[in-house]
């Protein structure tokens, strides 16, 4: 098989689009997987959204995103789980087996990110056995250090992956996506390290200069830094043979034409290994 | 000794001030110590420049900085080698015993991370013997990963410690900054693992929205997201006992009136322990 046959459109790059524009594009440009987002499901609903990635034949590589579980009011708390169990139930029902989560930045009024990092691990402890009797992996992503206030504390690989390790690997993977880690000499050891570990792959670049809303700062594979080869002989010397997911956030990738952005995305997914 | 006898104001603090301009300021509000950069040294000269702090009675905590070591031209390595050894001699001729290196990003032209570090590597292998002639310690310090691309690959304090550790410790050591290192879970064990490595602790905080260029993005202690006194513990408890710099990089405190900027350091400073 060649690798565009493990290419999957995570819809965050094409944002503008509903769940069904996106699977009439993945289908017209014969990418055989999506990665779906919780907003767009919820607009389409979510038994329309199975119905349709269904009927296309595609497989759903992800759900993005849970997490966000640090919050200082104990009710919030308990809101964000109870918030992550729906989710867990939304991954299943669309036919995927992985949950990507966003851990979540430091407990609002709180410097403590030891106390944020317990919070979180406390959360992921409640949904192990809703992720088990759903058949769905959570999927800890480590975002990049430039988000660790505000949106995830888990920084690395290795970190995320001492994470995980704390519970039965049937429940809880890790993330690697090149964005958040390309940086960090740990990383080819840890993702050895990670091994079927792994739930997720996702590849874009890292382009300078980052731009006023740093979480928009990401670019087509080639247009920047990252040297991803390396790094997906990792992935893939790790044991992972999912699909690989293209993940942009990008104002002017969103403004341009859709058609357009995925002919970039599949004419450049090959540079990545 | 109140932790105010160890307070450095760094020189791009006060970015606006020439060297005369900036021993005035901290001799009228008492701060023993200044980090200076090379820079406005040069502006001085470097003559004047030793004599202004000497005649002030000051501690000069660091030289900022050499470093810059990654080029594609052999000449251009060649040359960023002979210009820190200026440095090194700068650094001695002011009276301290550090010289702060910011490695430099990806090789222009590259994406190979790795050939970045073998480079900086190499480059202080060459410059080691002359810092030891001059009884200089280098300082590598790890920047944010935000900076990887285009400033320093080095990232993270224990991959700073794994490349200092391969050169004798009266060479070559390591700079604790906060706002580069706070979101790392392994701060702590690393601090630890430096031990007397660390040849300087820098002090400023992680603020957001960060700004649009993203170097200017530092708060006064207190004004944002770290915390400080676990950090400032473990870099006592590894064994550091000098001088501690406050080193803000922000327009808007660059445009404040220097007394009063100076006497926010001042009365912040005892926050961040």
């Amino acid at each position: 098989m060649s690798v565009l046959g493990r290419l999957s459109l995570n819809q965050a790059t094409v944002k503008r689009l509903g769940v069904a524009e996106a699977v009439d594009l993945c289908v017209r440009h014969e990418i055989g997987a999506i990665g779906l987002w919780r907003e767009p499901v919820a607009e389409a609903g979510l038994a329309t959204a199975a119905a349709l990635v269904g009927a296309a034949g595609l497989r759903v590589s992800s759900l993005c995103r849970g997490g966000f579980f640090t919050h200082a009011d104990p009710a919030a708390r308990a809101a964000s789980i109870a918030d992550n169990k729906v989710a867990i139930a939304e991954a299943a029902a669309l036919g995927t087996g992985t949950l990507v989560l966003v851990a979540g930045g430091l407990v609002p009024g709180s410097r403590d990110i030891g106390l944020a990092r317990r919070m979180i691990a406390d959360a992921i402890g409640e949904l192990v056995p809703v992720a088990q009797s759903h058949g769905v992996r959570l999927g800890v992503e480590a975002l990049h250090p430039m988000f660790a206030a505000d949106r995830c504390v888990i920084t690395r690989l290795g970190e995320a992956l001492d994470l995980a390790v704390q519970f039965p690997a049937d429940a809880v993977g890790v993330v690697v996506d090149t964005y958040h880690l390309w940086w960090d000499a740990a990383l080819p050891a840890d993702i050895a390290r990670a091994g079927e570990r792994i739930v997720s792959y996702q590849v874009c670049d890292w382009i300078l200069p980052l731009p006023a809303d740093t979480l928009l700062g990401r670019g087509h594979v080639g247009d920047g830094h990252i040297d991803f080869p390396p790094i997906s002989a990792a992935v893939a010397a790790a044991g992972y043979a999912g699909d690989i997911e293209v993940e942009i956030f990008n104002e002017t990738v969103w403004d341009a034409p859709p058609d357009e952005t995925v002919a970039t995305v599949r004419k450049r997914f090959p540079l990545a290994f």
